[in-house]
């Protein structure tokens, strides 16, 4: 039998209903029938490949929680009708020293859920066993699934860069990923501001747990809070006023970016020096640091504000996330 | 009794014999005769204005090596006809965050040694007792000279970003940096490449403990190392490939940038993305470090290859720097 899903033949063409007869299940794999599955922003991105490496007929989806139906022969630490998530990855090597070393998010021959993979706008879905993440009991499973991979996104670097509660964080952009990651800062004991292009969206910034907001469309506000951040997280995509960002740090701050920008980032040397600052990086995370969010999430109530729709309505959803109107995560529900 | 110096009168002009009042000394100030002083790049971008922040008539110098002949009245920590030495610092405020924590290279009142004072061109030198660091007997003062600004700028980078001996560390730039980077980076264990644009420069750069070295003129030289460094230190101020040198680091792979350089830092986003990459600047170091690494050089063996001047020569010396002739390092000697 078949397992039904969405496809996409080619670079934004309209989410259409296929059936694909998967390969037979290896040994470590598990078939996990999808309950809810997540639009990453990413999605979008290889639905119109922007990147240029989505492989078409394209199925999306990686954010995905949902029971496990079927065990391969050699996996013990899964039951059927476990609850389980997979994000970005569905495999990984299993050998190399970045597998080995509890962070396959940099193996080599990671092989991302929905890309030369079928992915979550599915009934079912196969992936590694490895990939197939236990979930805490405390967690709805709605509000768990943008975790799996927005939620990973912007967790990582706080935890990677030794983010403290001591210190003050900022965050770019209230979306699909600033939303959890003001929760996730604020979890965390920090002072948090939130950045954001829109005013109106101050208080619901401090519904998240924002303590400050400065509108970055106001002349000259940014530069008003010079000298000011540990860390600033930048969730956007879009060019950014870098120069006043790095101004924004206190000395020894990091410029933290999750979302790839638009054309290069360039910053002035000599201010970045003086202070001896940062830019860095951080994509997505390894399975340890997703079951130890799940946990921190569960246990702080940190949770996506969703929207639902149905999976058949899948493409009005990629509609609406390519409107920016989603607040603040989509997630489609079989 | 006034204190004799060289002195520039205005951006790039030649400098002349002068001799100054020096204000009275302070309690926690002390007096030393220079016996040695460096020639830094910072000393010839200041000469030029290029920074524009210097203040003239200029009197350059910030790598000094000398004994103490003055000390104020609440000093206890030296003695007179002790050997000391000066770096980028000779002051600061003392109370700050930054300045209690140990880290007075970012204190925003620091007082760097040859702007808006009198630096070590000169017969004499005063500086706060706290910025004059006791030099251990098994430095040789020539050698040492260099250390104090040069050697500290690229040893931070390694200590601050936890640089360990099983490391694959690059180099750019074979210079007076450069050269102290390579002998550090041999000497904290580290598996060393050298990059340099001039291929003469290998059989140097292997004396100096790289174990390999790549000639960035050489087309696609820089590309056939992609993926193959923990961390890449530049020494250069030029504007770099930097797409390449992102591509030349492993997975979470650092940059560090220790010139200023000329124009932006510009670099794609999704090859750091990918990646999980850095780019770190680092400016100077404590003068903790900057003991910590005065006691490991003399340890170690780690010393600058030096070029001797009369100190009545400068103008020599700053011509053969701004030529790109030195090799590594020019002292001036009184």
């Amino acid at each position: 039998m078949g397992i039904k899903a969405l496809v996409a033949r080619a670079a934004g063409a309209p989410l259409e209903e296929f059936e694909y007869e998967p390969k037979p299940l290896g040994d470590l794999d598990v078939e996990i029938q999808v309950a809810h599955c997540g639009i990453c922003h990413s999605d979008l991105s290889l639905w119109r490949n922007e990147w240029g490496f989505t492989r078409f007929p394209f199925v999306p989806g990686h954010e995905i929680v949902g029971e496990v139906t079927e065990l391969g022969a050699f996996v013990r630490h899964l039951k059927i009708g476990q609850r389980v998530g997979v994000g970005w990855l569905a495999g990984s090597c299993g050998s190399c020293e970045w597998c080995r070393g509890g962070e396959e998010q940099f193996c080599p021959k990671g092989q991302p859920t929905c890309v030369g993979r079928n992915g979550g706008f599915a009934e079912s879905v196969r992936v590694n066993s490895r990939f197939a993440l236990a979930l805490p009991d405390g967690l709805e499973s709605r509000a768990a699934a943008p975790l799996m991979c927005g939620g990973i996104t912007v967790f990582s670097p706080l935890i990677n860069n030794d983010v403290r509660p001591t210190m003050h964080v900022g965050v770019v952009g209230i979306g699909g990923l600033g939303h959890l990651a003001i929760q996730f800062a604020r979890a965390f004991g920090c002072e948090v501001t939130a950045f954001s292009t829109t005013p109106e969206k101050q208080a619901e910034a401090e519904k998240f747990g924002a303590h400050h907001f400065v509108a970055t469309g106001v002349p000259n506000a940014l530069r008003k809070v010079a000298n000011r951040f540990d860390l600033i997280l930048s969730t956007v995509a879009a060019d950014l006023p870098w120069a006043d960002y790095i101004a924004a740090l206190r000395p020894k701050g990091r410029f933290v970016f999750v979302g790839v920008p638009d054309g290069e980032i360039h910053f002035p040397g000599l201010p970045l020096l003086s202070g001896g600052k940062s830019v860095v990086s951080s994509p997505t995370g390894s399975t340890l640091g997703i079951e130890a969010m799940l946990r921190f999430a569960a246990r702080t109530g940190v949770a996506a504000q969703t929207e639902s729709f149905p999976m058949s309505q899948a493409n009005d959803a990629l509609a609406r996330l390519a409107a920016n109107e989603a607040r603040y995560r989509i997630v489609l529900e079989n």
